[in-house]
């Protein structure tokens, strides 16, 4: 079964997946709410087909390069949901001539700039910062988003389509209930902005994004599209967050040990940065957890996290587990374990393309 | 210039790179130590090339995978300063029976099942732990240590060549004097092994690994070999240790500016975890930085790190770069910036296949 497995492999196991896909699916179909879920997280084509018996036809992803790579894999209806990089022109106006292409804009420069050099229409999102405070346009910040909307009116390549938010911010909640307010508060900032445009823009849609919300929450009043990315996978963070159930979690790092030290309880695993990047989460007693550790079976799955045990250090390519006495003995060097990932997405972007599916 | 660059990528100052390596062959050369370079900071063969015209004809890497790469770009004497994944026994033979290969031990588990399996000759180092507690035999545990040593004496395939240790515990240090302290006591604990078993093995070497000592370090009593890496690129968290100067780092990352928020004096820019890792150094706010920022010259060049500048948070693809008022006004939608990174290491793993070498 893992026979040929040598060094750090993601797998991905597709029946988690697929229940994953569905679950979000079936929550849209629920809501009436448009589904555009996230690629950044698999950035893979055959993953990505996965969506299409679940009637998902419109993606987002986060860079041009990722819109060139699915539109050559069939999809026809791409957001980017990243603030429009002018220097990549070119490639958006290719893109654009190929599928439905949806931009992200925040800034009336850019908008102008897009009006003089797009040779072939494009829908476009407008940012809105409910409070996160990355990107995007203040949701008060009313005027610059009339004279945006209203240039557009007249303009024959940029069609307004709705305003996007991602609370990012609800990534650095305490609880299920903080979660619970950030979104509402989002939501409730983003419906005035609807009420504002909505007669002027009858066809105006409110979109949002972030994993915790789309999974916990069920108020979706006034938003016509979520764009989800994380649930395919999820991870230990979104476990912490409470947006999943550890049997939820769909991806793993396999990692071979190669040395233990019985004096502090620790394992070192074949499995660093360049395999599970530098994201962590502090558990309750304030340490840096780096990935959580599961035991394989014989058929292609692993086990519930292991208690107490836990990657505390990551250098470029060790990864230095800590865990407790009876744990250490059970664990040897040459066993294979699977690593829970902190961030399934920046795991993905380093691991997939070499990445086994159990199905 | 950088005409055609419009999403991130990573660029070497050649010039700047040269000067690292002649500084480190040099100050090797000066005291008489084997340099055995870590070309795990660049994995690319064209950067090893350049370590030639200084004399290196043995180098280390972090991984098997690296050996072989290095092996087909006609590196013969390889050094794999990770701790043997024994899973890996094919991939090893092989590169035993086409290079002069050296492997890490720290386990007589490790050591009986390469003596039963090894097919080629195979030098091996014993990882020491002085302190790091990472990985390693601690330097205090002579009964393992001799053990293995006089179990290798009878063994055709495993030859000792020497103890090895790697003081990553300088990257924790406060100041320099503080890394000296590190440096000292390592090597102490290293002499007292020589000391030891110099008699029954008179050709073993001391060989120690960590950029911050080998940078800063004059005395090297008793040392043999030097194994520093990332020198010949530094970063951000190198001048943070005080071992390179601001203008010795020879990598950064341009990336285009897609964002503005004057509200806050933040800059969003295309170039995020999946080009920069997530490795932060913290500023003396005690805020957390994941890159410095410099302007681009024409020449194919880059400023000193701008004032009060830094990149505050990485989202996938998205750097957040505060500054101030003044850095604000200059910087516009759609320049390329240079950020220089945290840690140069896992941004060459993330983009050195695509660089560019300016010279």
């Amino acid at each position: 079964m893992i026979a040929g497995i040598n060094k750090p492999r993601m797998v991905i196991d597709k029946t988690i997946c697929l229940k994953n896909i569905k679950k979000m699916a079936e929550k849209a179909h629920r809501h009436g709410l448009i589904f555009r879920p996230h690629f950044k997280t698999h950035q893979s084509a055959e993953v990505g087909n996965w969506f299409r018996d679940f009637g998902v036809e419109s993606i987002t992803v986060s860079s041009v390069t990722m819109a060139s790579y699915f539109a050559k894999h069939s999809w026809k209806d791409i957001l980017v949901a990243f603030p429009v990089n002018i220097l990549e022109l070119d490639d958006i106006n290719r893109l654009a001539s190929e599928i439905k292409l949806s931009l992200l804009l925040e800034s009336e420069e850019t908008f102008k700039f897009l009006s003089n050099k797009l040779q072939h229409p494009c829908n476009f999102y407008i940012k809105i910062d409910t409070g996160y405070h990355r990107t995007g346009l203040d949701a008060s910040n009313t005027k610059i988003i009339s004279s945006i909307l209203f240039k557009s009116q007249h303009d024959p390549m940029l069609s307004f389509k709705g305003f996007l938010v991602h609370s990012g911010n609800t990534y650095d909640a305490k609880s299920k209930q903080e979660i619970g307010q950030i979104h509402l508060q989002s939501i409730r900032k983003l419906q005035a902005l609807k009420e504002e445009f909505i007669h002027a823009f009858p066809g105006l849609l409110l979109s949002i994004g972030d994993t915790p919300s789309c999974s916990i929450m069920e108020d979706f009043s006034g938003i016509d599209e979520i764009r989800p990315g994380n649930f395919v996978f999820y991870d230990v963070m979104q476990n912490e967050l409470g947006s999943c159930h550890p049997d939820e979690i769909a991806s793993a790092v396999l990692c071979p040990v190669v040395a233990k030290h019985m004096e502090r309880n620790e394992i070192v695993i074949y499995g660093g940065a360049v395999h599970l990047s530098k994201d962590f989460v502090l558990n309750s007693k304030g340490e840096a957890m780096y990935g959580l550790i599961s035991l394989l079976f014989k058929n292609n799955s692993w086990s519930r996290p292991l208690e107490e045990t836990f990657i505390r250090k990551l250098s470029q390519e060790h990864g230095i587990i800590r865990t407790n006495k009876e744990t250490y003995d059970r664990i040897h060097i040459g066993n294979l374990l699977a690593v829970l990932p902190v961030h399934s997405c920046l795991v993905s972007d380093l691991l997939i393309r070499e990445s086994i599916i159990w199905d």
